[in-house]
């Protein structure tokens, strides 16, 4: 039984094709095979009849992810095998699994295991660690990337149908990319960070790797369940229902073409000019962005400061074991040494302004689109320039958590290529909705085009005491609307003082024919403060649409016929002012 | 002529009680006869002149500042005169004004001059400056408060009737207590600090100090104008204009009694009770709050690495200069050479984790109130023992910055005592309408009570194609709405199915007498969604009031009795359901 779609899986569950217990053994005897250097431990056999067992006591119904089996980047804490961070003098046995592991598990996946990776997180390429360069799923003798490496590389071979990776720098993308995987880097903040080795822990996010988005879907509800003791986790639950995201035509910025680098990869420059088109050919519009500032932010990382976080998060074992280290992980971290505080804000301050300059750009359009990676190399080619060539690997992700965006990852293209090539689709934090929709739409080759743009603000007839300098002319006032202008309804109104206890107010009712124009006042009020504007007006008044003189329809004030009985009717001033004028004047 | 109310000048100017020209040329002599040691340096004659001449050739009615006379703390940039920041060897003559100065002027604001302070904005007392200590406006024998000293001494001295400040510590709130002036200090970001030598650029604020909440009312308009060109700068107009603040009985919260620190004042100390007291009688009701976690932010400003701030903002200068500049200053800044870059990452771990906990309790009230110092010492006190007095000022200051909150400080009291006390309210950054809200209601002794808060979601009763699993379910859906239940109207409506095109939908026509009852879908739906909702429903279909079978009333569809004309009577259906299932068996 294969399985590369977590729904597909859930339901063979329910029509009993298959079972938790056989999967899950056939999965983790897999796992256990594997050799791609994806694993640095699995979980026992005992570990995995607990897992099993637990499953039989509980309802399928309640647990989303029930049975799903997943791996784990072995930089997370899973209670009962040691973390690593790909460093065996750093091996630690945790006393409780990550929150967001814990999440998952509670859910009803199931972990197979710890993954390989660039020890500390620190790398893209998946070669830097002393369990053995993770390999490519497709391609053994290429790099997996990283540094989650064998966290994609396990869900790509299908030992996993899901893992949790880490991205600082990338790390939970180019994997992605050179595994024909969907990456998900969520907004630094959205998946618990609690239980992970930091890398840099201003930056660090815990990402998703898996075949589809629609499985990021199913997966990232669990794993991004608000912890409100990280102290950098951010409850974007607000956001995520009020935002709506909708795009007649999507405008998706990219970069320039002369600020695109492939590094000589021209195969993969073709596939991102196919990708472009097949943005446009599924109704994008494309907007060349400077891409500059962000390139520039992107340098920041590996030279500014930042790298001090690297040293800050493990200081004291690196300080006595600095030998043992990886030699490109020593001269990286131990890098950090030199710098001063002042170094520090310095380049915060850089940073911001870059920032501002990036904030433009990406509001202007509604996301953007860049190559995950511009080059992929062999294990040989990385090994013989570790540095540079991870720079490379680096160079369309450095900047996205430092700018503070939220990023996809998925494959751009299908099987007919050898080696795959990605692309990153990327909006401002908190846009996961948005980014979700746009990449479904591309992987499925559907319209990109989801729901409808809402205005800001909207017009709305008045014709009572709503008029300026009325009674309840502070109830629009306060809800910030403007006056627009006077204008008259369609010659098809019967004006009505209505009955009542409170403010006096009119009623507009429409006729069947004929019928009278009355005085309105056009006031503009932000769409949003409709509905509590709404909540306060009586029967027999509501707001629907008012016909004005010039046979339009505006959003305005109407009333019940049945509630305009026991008014007067007072049609023939053709005006609320004029009714109350006749009224003082009396 | 004497104000202390930017409307009353404005009225008097109007009325002709005075001119721009005869009352700025009476405040700007009195500026230059001023011996508290406010002003640094005062506007020429000549630039008097020009000033007076540009007002004469503007339209008084488009400038809401019109001939308001007022000071700029000598760290932000005025044309025409030097900064000095309070150290002659630091002095340049800048390009052009600062932003907001800018923006002042524009509003028909005049600068009579530059004011003392302690020298780098490195102070909360107003003594360290070679322009001599500034005195207290009430008793020159105690300290001003600072840095932003002169600023506050020149607007109790009604030199001017408001003026610029800075605040990264404290010191637009310090010298505010201390000379019974209002002084607010909004989120960072609010008021551009482009044109100001930085203190702490990630924390400085600019602020503004005036008589009243009013006169505060009246400026941050034209000071808090966004600026696209300061990286720092934030937009908070969505959320001024989203946000309602409202208490029916406002909670707000004040430290244990045991956290209170009066430094052996043991007036301020009975004042402050005084203080609680007046917010109760004012209609608040008082939460006891553990103010430790803000106490431990506050101690990072000073002894963190944030002095690197103030090192790194002027490091080519202090490096030449260190000699030239104040001893206690020297001390202060030059501590800062041998912080280093993770000594600046931990610190902001640390204070990450602790903005959590303060989050969490500020987020449990609607404001929190403190003494804004607590306690004043002389001139010759303050001298003497220049670091821990002034430590001891900025006890309930420090940590507001490093939390990103905003705060307005007000006199807590009148003038029945000699030196003045001054309470400040906080809380979260961009809440400064709620701020200036409380704090009227307090200095005006009136009911702390403003407005309504906007509920998140409404209910709302639906009786046709939008009920679950017909047509346009999906608006609701789309919209975040959820199915509450099932419910039938009162029997008061007549139901028509409606002519026209689209998907076909009924209408619910209230009738004056008798009638049928309907079934109905009660669905609740995010409040702010309501608006784009209303934006698509046709005539003659509106949202109103809806009678339910118990006699209450709920928002929901109401239909124009014109607009059934054309349409079928299915009222005996009493069902929209019941309708479609007699036309599909049919």
């Amino acid at each position: 039984m294969e399985f590369t779609s977590i729904q597909a899986l859930l339901d063979a569950y329910k029509s009993g094709e298959t079972t938790p217990e056989a999967y899950l053994r056939q999965q983790w005897t897999q796992a256990k095979a594997d050799v791609n250097h994806c694993w640095i431990s699995n979980i026992s056999e005992a570990q995995l009849d607990g897992y099993i067992k637990a499953l039989k006591n509980s309802n399928p119904e309640l647990k989303p992810l029930y049975g799903v089996p997943f791996a784990i980047k072995d930089n997370i804490d899973l209670l009962g095998l040691p973390t690593t961070a790909a460093c065996k003098e750093f091996a630690y046995s945790p006393g409780s699994s990550a929150f967001v592991v814990q999440a998952l598990i509670d859910a009803g996946a199931v972990p197979l295991g710890k993954t390989n990776l660039d020890q500390f997180a620190t790398g893209l390429n998946g070669t830097r660690s002393p369990y053995g360069a993770c390999q490519n799923s497709i391609d053994p003798t290429y790099i997996s990337g990283g540094s989650s490496a064998g966290s994609a590389v396990s869900v790509a071979l299908k030992q996993v149908l899901f893992s949790l990776g880490t991205d600082t720098a990338g790390s939970g993308r180019v994997p992605a990319a050179f595994n024909r995987l969907v990456g998900m880097k969520a907004s630094i903040g959205r998946i618990s960070c609690r239980g992970l080795v930091p890398a840099c822990r201003t930056l660090d996010c815990i990402t998703v790797f898996a075949h589809s988005v629609d499985d990021i879907e199913h997966v990232l509800p669990v794993a991004g369940q608000y912890d409100p003791s990280d102290c950098y986790a951010r409850d974007f639950s607000d956001s995520d229902s009020e935002v709506i995201y909708s795009f007649d035509k999507p405008r998706i910025g990219v970069p320039r073409d002369t600020q695109l680098e492939f590094f000589g990869n021209d195969n993969y420059r073709r596939r991102f000019s196919a990708s472009k088109a097949q943005c446009e050919a599924l109704g994008a519009e494309l907007v060349d962005v400077d891409f500059s500032p962000f390139l520039d932010a992107a340098k920041l990382l590996y030279h500014g400061p930042w790298v001090a976080e690297r040293y800050a998060g493990i200081k004291a074992f690196f300080d006595e074991h600095e030998a043992d280290c990886d030699p490109t992980i020593q001269a990286i971290i131990g890098g950090a040494r030199g710098l001063t505080a002042v170094d520090a804000f310095n380049a915060q301050y850089e940073l911001q302004a870059l920032k501002k300059r990036c904030d433009e750009i990406l509001n202007s359009v509604d996301a953007i689109l860049i190559p995950t990676a511009g080059n992929i190399y062999t294990i040989e080619e990385m090994q013989a320039d570790p540095i540079q060539l991870n720079t490379n690997l680096g160079f369309y992700t450095n900047f996205m958590n430092l700018l503070d965006y939220a990023a996809i990852a998925v494959p751009a293209d299908d099987e007919s290529e050898n080696m795959p090539f990605g692309i990153t689709l990327f909006s401002d934090k908190g846009t996961e909705p948005k980014l979700l929709e746009m990449a479904k739409a591309y992987t499925g080759k559907s319209r990109i085009d989801v729901g409808e743009r809402i205005p800001e603000s909207m017009v709305m007839a008045v014709c009572g005491a709503h008029m300026a300098g009325l009674p309840l002319n502070h109830q629009l006032i306060s809800r910030q609307a403007s006056f627009l202008e006077k204008r008259r309804s369609a010659a098809r109104y019967q004006f009505f003082a209505l009955a009542g206890e409170g403010p006096k107010r009119p009623g507009m009712v429409r006729t069947k024919e004929g019928g009278n124009r009355i005085e309105l006042e056009l006031w503009e009020m932000p769409t949003a403060r409709f509905g509590d504007f709404l909540a306060g007006i009586p029967s027999p008044l509501g707001l629907g649409k008012v016909e004005l003189d010039d046979g339009t329809w505006v959003t305005g004030f109407i009333c019940e016929e049945a509630g305009a009985a026991g008014g007067r009717d007072i049609s023939h001033f053709g005006s609320w002012r004029g009714f109350l004028a006749s009224k003082s004047d009396s």
